[in-house]
């Protein structure tokens, strides 16, 4: 069998590793794949985990036991997590992204991949721990933020529609009430979508009251399963008191001042 | 300024251009990131390509000239791409995946985000000369394959939906009629959602008659862009006249035998 150098091999490690976050490999099929001793493959480990913390592109972790290995989990550092967001509000607070009404058009942003994969890397680092089953969402914005999330934690995605489709076979619908607008609206989950008792990571793109976030809860809740996290990139300071308690958000928009054209964006305090 | 050895620099630099396909790096930056000579980390890019190569992983495209430099490019081999596609029929062929109607449900698949990263490689590998601008897809179910497309080509995602929304801002709305169904349905696509002169590469799960495909091509013509490619995950045999005439599926499904329990699906001929 070929022999690789350790050049080769740490190269190799670290796409392997990095490309299927969450996922648990031995240290025997990596010694497979480079035909070397697992001593070897170990201290190979040990130099890409020192890389990784010198770049700031997040860790390796080691399990023991019978179901041990190791896994990589994409986490920032504090400081570039708010270089990230200090980017991102001044890109968000261009004047020219004000809409009719006091809407911030931001479809640029929450649908580009690059700025995506770094916001899905702040949520997988902040919500690894809570040993997340399957990342949700609602259709349509949240969907290219909940994906990259999903992936940095190599989990499932689920995703609730307005209506339900033939190729969702038996599904569950619920009604509820929008936060802000008190507005009821329905929202659909296939029978299919989640096994029983899931530990859920809602993402979402805004959260102004909450009421779409509540309504995950009481929906999930019908399969038996829980919102053991909730993450939204941004949320509205007012009203102050949401329909949920236990979320972070990445940015905090105050206000949107139509008539003076000023956007009042910060990040969130979670980051300062 | 602390040095790197080339072990550490071939771990870097493979993670650094995978996790930012179609960006084009020169070879100065990565210098001035490890402190090296710009000869040393030709020297690199070659040991990596060469590893991409044997395990398939994907390739390093040099550019010359005052735009020059070195970008990653993902695409899978023949037998890569083709045990892929095997495996992906095998589980989608499983008769408890049959819905009243003959539909299959399949989205577990297409939302994760392992299998969906493997078909976006896929997709960029097979349109990436094309010279793509932008991905384009319809709510819902495009969405996660669409982004991890886009994500793998380097390019922003573009999403159109059924409703106008007041955060979308002004939009082009227009009517399209469903290929095989003949149902007049609607789309619409923000304003600023799209350049003019954009080439633009159409991503969906799956394709009967074609009509959305043909209503996409019609709605971007609105935008003076133009749809140059067309990827969709599974096709219908039936009707094998499409709305549309250049497109690529993966596979392609003959029948739903809802009586037998028998699904006749295959890799599509392209990619036997």
């Amino acid at each position: 069998m070929e022999k690789f150098h350790r050049n080769e091999r740490l190269a190799v490690l670290m796409k392997t590793l990095c490309d299927s976050p969450g996922e648990t490999f031995t240290l025997g099929s990596f010694a497979d794949m480079f035909g070397s001793a697992k001593s070897t493959i170990s201290e190979d480990i040990d130099i890409v985990q020192n890389l990784l913390e010198k770049f700031d592109l997040g860790s390796i972790e080691s399990m023991s036991g019978s179901l041990g290995g190791i896994r990589f989990v994409p986490s920032y550092k504090k400081d570039k997590i708010k270089s990230i967001l200090n980017s991102l509000c001044q890109d968000l607070s261009n004047s020219q992204r004000i809409l009719p009404g006091g809407y911030l058009y931001m479809l640029d942003i929450i649908y580009d991949p690059k700025k995506i994969s770094d916001i899905g890397y702040i949520f997988a680092g902040h919500f690894y721990k809570r040993e997340i089953d399957c990342v949700i969402t609602v259709e349509t914005k949240g969907i290219p933020l909940a994906f990259a999330t999903a992936k940095q934690l190599g989990v499932p995605l689920v995703i609730a529609r307005h209506n339900s489709e033939a190729t969702d076979g038996p599904s569950v619908n619920i009604n509820y009430v929008s936060g802000s607008s008190k507005k009821i609206q329905t929202m659909v989950l296939p029978m299919r979508a989640l096994k029983g008792y899931s530990r859920l990571l809602f993402i979402d793109d805004f959260m102004k009251g909450g009421g779409t976030a509540k309504g995950i809860i009481d929906m999930v809740r019908e399969f038996e399963s829980e919102v053991v996290g909730i993450g939204v990139v941004i949320e509205t300071l007012e009203p102050s008191k949401k329909l949920v308690d236990d979320y972070v958000s990445l940015l905090t928009l105050n206000i949107v001042n139509t008539e003076d054209k000023i956007i009042d964006l910060k990040p969130s305090k979670e980051w300062i």
